[in-house]
């Protein structure tokens, strides 16, 4: 048994860690700014890691032996450009200070595929280099650079996860899937880029199992990218989901323009992961359908 | 007359910046951890900017018309990695708030040649990407997005400073030309690098009167290399200093040795900071020579 601490543990990567936390035997503790969320067998602790004290107050109570650091600015739209990205690199450093002074054995950091050169497409860790262009992508950058420089000088155990595009139900309404299958729900036609765009999509269950196997399954330190290794077309994935619907409205590809330096590919290798002995345990086109069944049932 | 407030009052270019500004007519307010430095007509403020409270309290006890922020971590040797680099892209963040807030008019902020991608030689602004490899780097590059960004938003005007190579009395004694000028002081072989590369010295002076002409002498906002725009060979600056000893001891060309990705060029184009009419005072030639004559005397 081992006793964990998950922080942002209410967001929507946090919900599904502790999900996948239940029922292994762990001692389970969750903070968050946020009351508890319904979740069976977690100890919670409501606070916020960006106010001065709490952390260290935090590390004392539950003397963690490993942790799942989630918690940042995550707010759909915005985070890309937030100001409240800068607050987050210090307070993760302080954070895992704390944690390694009282005692803590393994960290999981979840970073982001936005750390990588977004032109270099096939994203490899410790060959591919990193040149984030948005404010969150720099600062989680800078924050994997102090984080493994303080591991590796501490002799702290740790893996820096890098997520890419995780979907699944509980994710913001104006993300790609729910969006699509809204419209499709609602007999709208469905406006799209030109969908050619290849992406790495990893169901937010598999990427939470990532996580949870990252702090519990492996001791290797190092960057890993939480992907599908996988580069999947968008219109593709707007195809799979109109499949599931006996007369979809059409799609209209091309219908909303994106940014010139939108990147063709962004798919990361999934082969460093997987050489710890993890593997995804559901395929696009199984969680696309049931995802698309959830919304069928809605609007019956 | 302006009210002006210089952050990081008491550090190498600060010191500068504050002589640069005496005499000028102008109100005068610096702001530090330490106590005050010797200099006359200035109105100084202890205090860390890094402690909650502080920036604004200062602003309000202030309310400046023009900032120079100079303050971060700066200790020669460590501050590329420190972790102490974390904790100011928040702590800039929130002194141009409450310095927009109390009605500041005019941002200076040093920035630094760091933010640049060093494999691309010749660095120009608005052209050059960024892509900082230090954690020093990284947070100044982090905190330039969110500036720039906020300025613009809040129509606040402002200017972005990339310090390239500062040299000139004050200096760390263990940089290039301390230690170079004391090791022929002493009479002692002058141990360098292969000193092929190219760099872009300015001299502190000039670097702090072109800080204090962007915050007084121009309006136009965005970011300035601060840089002389001519590059010079290490070597060249070594054999200068040489040349005012009447019997140098040897210089020991490549007996220190470079990293791998050493670039052989980092010189930042000064025609931007030249279009708003700043010139440089002193030449190499005049400044090493004085520099030089300064350590002559300490060993009569």
């Amino acid at each position: 048994m081992e006793r964990i601490l998950v922080t942002g543990a209410s967001g929507y990567l946090g919900r599904y860690v502790l999900a996948a936390l239940q029922g292994q035997g762990h001692e389970v503790n969750a903070v968050s700014t946020q009351a508890q969320v319904s979740q069976v067998g977690v100890s919670w602790e409501q606070g916020d890691l960006l106010q001065a004290g709490q952390a260290g107050r935090l590390m004392e109570r539950v003397k963690p032996e490993a942790l799942i650091h989630l918690a940042w600015y995550a707010k759909h739209g915005s985070f890309w450009t937030a100001r409240e990205n800068l607050a987050w690199p210090d307070a993760t450093a302080h954070l895992i200070e704390v944690f390694h002074q009282s005692g803590g054995r393994r960290l999981v950091v979840a970073g982001t595929c936005a750390e990588y050169d977004w032109s270099q497409g096939y994203c490899v860790e410790d060959r591919t280099p990193t040149s984030p262009h948005t404010l969150y992508g720099k600062c989680k950058d800078a924050t994997r650079q102090f984080t493994q420089a303080y591991c590796e000088a501490n002799g702290l155990s740790y893996a820096w996860g890098r997520v890419f595009f995780p979907y699944g139900p509980g994710e913001p309404p104006a993300r790609l899937l729910p969006s699509v299958l809204r419209s499709l729900q609602q007999d709208e036609p469905v406006r799209c880029s030109h969908g050619r765009q290849f992406r790495d999509f990893l169901h937010v269950s598999d990427v939470a199992a990532a996580l949870v196997h990252l702090a519990l399954g492996t001791d290797v330190s190092g960057v890993f990218n939480i992907a599908s290794g996988q580069p999947v077309r968008l219109g593709t994935v707007v195809e799979l989901c109109a499949s599931h619907f006996q007369r979809p409205a059409p799609i209209q590809f091309g219908a909303i323009s994106v940014p010139a330096d939108d990147p063709p590919m962004l798919v990361g290798s999934a082969d460093k992961l997987a050489a710890t002995g993890w593997r995804p345990q559901v395929t696009l086109e199984e969680s696309i359908a049931s995802y698309a069944r959830s919304y069928i049932d809605k609007g019956r």
